[in-house]
């Protein structure tokens, strides 16, 4: 897009060269054929090293570009305007059923649904509304698909999961599978390992959000439930009957071992590792790469740590070399004191 | 299910309405419909307000509940009991080959084998009696899995991968790809990275299961080897050439770094990492985030923190900073007696 | 192959059996039909007990062998050149597009490009001369495929990605997925959670390779950037906006939070995380499990430990409890001798 043509549309003013730009970029990273943004006069260095070919600025800036200039009133949502413009519309996923897809003939289909080539749909299944079911996805028996979901590429959903309205489940994520459960009895002095039979579901409420490869277990009876408008990041472990009350967050990689409750509001960040049998109270937050073995009332809002602990405790753990330094000293200079006395 | 046919099934008697059950589960999270059950008394108030239509009680039972009521001999095991009865039957993959899956001609088909849509078998793979290949799989050149396997759907078995009787792959699971391998050197300052060819193959023993989304890569050259009826859960990493003797456990997201040796009846807990190039004796345990740096030869038969150590030593460092405490005001009145001397 | 052939490709001679040899394999693990190998004397107990059918010595060796024995001048280096020998060659994938697969008309494929069965090319991509893309993949509309890169089976590239020539995507990448960004505000005491629209892209570098499982969002605006020579193990997490300079390596199941920067040659290990908008800088080292909370401007080369330190700081805090429990029995000497005083 013509950088005069984007002046336009963000109205803003042009100078300099009407230079052709295709995307946004940071100062540091922008490339020729990048639009960049700068709004703080301290990042003047920034500005006059940039690669873009143009970059938006305040309307007060007094300092030179080494490319064109577009000058706005707000440079930061100027740019995000932008990237709104520069970036393609998102694939059009047209309510239709590819010829490939395997979808029996018991499948419930709602209006206006799209389902991908090579995607998998078995008895049973109900599909809401308006719910996108992209390539090479694979529902089985009696899942639900609510209204409005979208089911990006290669997901999994063993029988009997269900997700409520508007889900969206990312590249490669497992829902259903057995979770990890033996009964481990000793003959002769090793073990016999005999898998115990995982009879539950997964269940997602409405807005539920999972990022790209996350898994969660089927409950060993009854229900895995992650709550409604629950964000779920990338490579994130639920174990089998977790349930999560709803409106939390729980970032990439971290786990949630069996049967544990994770409360309203939460927010478990990333590498974190939650034990099984737990309760984390509601509005409770766990750090990142924390690990909670016991139950959290609330009382304490952050934890930290492994075993997760508040912050000044976490604090005060991180000076301990320093506070043994200076023991040690003042240890010395006493013993001294009595050695001189003697 | 009628609760009446359900309380004659699990040997009990129903007292109340008549309703109709369809899953179990627990006293806090039963919703109308399912079938909870309590087996100890101090839990009567989470009795009094589940929203659970029927309850299992112990025969003995006097307080009341705001449902119906089957009362059995032992409620625990009558659940497991309701709940196989209500799990709908597991989907029935029936002996044959979808015809769209792709086969090569020379693939070895054992007898009652399913291959499922969308499935791939590349040139000279072996496939043992009764073995279920889900859909959309892919198995390499030369592949052999032993009879009675199961395969869930996206699971991916590279070139030359073995998997022995009675496997159990979740969907997701990725073995053989290659390991990390790199020779480095350094030309002008900037390090040349190059590629060593990753020669081997993975080989699992029999009745070995492996969690959604786990990683397993093939060995530099020789075998990364899973020894039998050992279980690994969901998203956990085994790098190139590591040997698991048999019977042991890797739980969820734990990873294994290259030519490390775990023994048998070994439980490697969640996030735990161990390094490369060691080995774990035989009945040890490596517990959840811990990290372990260096071999460890069974006299500890529980490590945890990073870098591992036993579980006293690791009491005893977190009760360091309550130590430090106490000896920061002994050293204080230490030092006020000396300063009353002078 | 024949050990007596095997020997004259390797230079040496055979004493012993003219066994049948099909895999090499480390002394302990060695089982019949492998080749072993032993160059130091000092292993002459595994060599005396190995269930190998062969095993390469060196020609000065003097110790007798439980199996046929193949002298050669570096036993090490004839077992690489072996294990080449057995290995079976790689699956050939042809320049050709399997008749399963959903290619839109739109895409320009270059020459000898491989399209294996199931695989989904959407509108406007590119694909690069040579590229190998296997079965069952996933690319999104208008994404660019390097020449020469090699795409295994199952990965998934949402719109918009781009890679750079060579590069190595194995079983189960996810690339361009949403990254985890969301606005809330509260309203009624409860968290409103808006999704941020994920308007960038994920781009990698020439020679890129990424392992089994890993993810990489796209950005919220501009690019992820993986840059050249960057290798990438499996089940890694890398956020929206993360830049990576090139020549880095992230070794498996490690994280990088949105929007940081790692420089060029570093090198982050197992396990290990990168906070959000940090930079890394050339060269650093962060070890297996570490954490990363903060910016490292190179004046520590290697840091470990959660939040990370130099080995020096870590290897102080490990000695710690050692260093209280001396101060301990000081402080006690000390009281002792003024107690003895009064």
């Amino acid at each position: 897009m013509k950088a005069s043509e984007l002046a336009v549309s963000l109205g803003g003013t042009l100078e300099g060269d009407d230079v052709e730009l295709f995307a946004c970029g940071g100062l540091e990273e922008a490339r020729p054929g990048d639009l960049s943004f700068c709004k703080d006069p301290k990042h003047v260095k920034l500005v006059a090293s940039t690669k873009a070919s143009a970059v938006l600025l305040p309307r007060e800036w007094t300092d030179s570009a080494p490319c064109s200039v577009i000058r706005v009133d707000d440079p930061n949502h100027a740019c995000m305007r932008a990237a709104e413009i520069f970036a393609p519309p998102a694939p059009v996923r047209a309510p239709a059923v590819h010829p490939s897809a395997v979808v029996d003939p018991s499948v419930k289909l709602g209006e206006n649904v799209h389902v991908g080539p090579f995607t998998v749909i078995e008895k049973g299944a109900v599909i809401g509304d308006g719910a996108v079911i992209e390539a090479q996805v694979f529902i089985g028996e009696g899942c639900v698909v609510g209204p409005d979901s979208h089911i990006y590429p290669q997901v999994t959903l063993r029988e009997g999961t269900k997700l409520g309205r508007g889900v969206i489940l990312h590249c490669g994520v497992r829902l259903g599978g057995d979770g990890y459960g033996y009964n481990t009895t000793f003959e002769n002095g090793l073990p016999k390992i005999e898998k115990i039979p995982q009879l539950g579901v997964v269940e997602l409420g409405d807005f539920v959000e999972i990022g790209s490869n996350t898994t969660i277990d089927r409950a060993r009876i009854g229900r895995t439930y992650i709550g409604p408008h629950t964000k779920i990041d990338n490579l994130v472990q639920i174990g089998h009957n977790v349930k999560v009350a709803g409106y939390s967050g729980i970032i990439a990689q971290a786990g949630v071992a069996g049967s544990s409750r994770i409360g309203s509001g939460c927010l478990i960040w990333a590498q974190a590792g939650i034990s099984g049998h737990i309760n984390i109270a509601d509005g409770v937050q766990v750090g990142p790469q924390a690990g909670v073995p016991q139950s959290l009332d609330g009382s304490v809002k952050y934890v930290i740590g492994t075993p997760g602990e508040s912050m000044k405790e976490f604090g005060a753990r991180l000076l301990l070399p320093k506070m043994v330094a200076k023991l040690k000293a003042e240890v010395k200079e006493l013993k001294a004191r009595l050695d001189g006395q003697g």
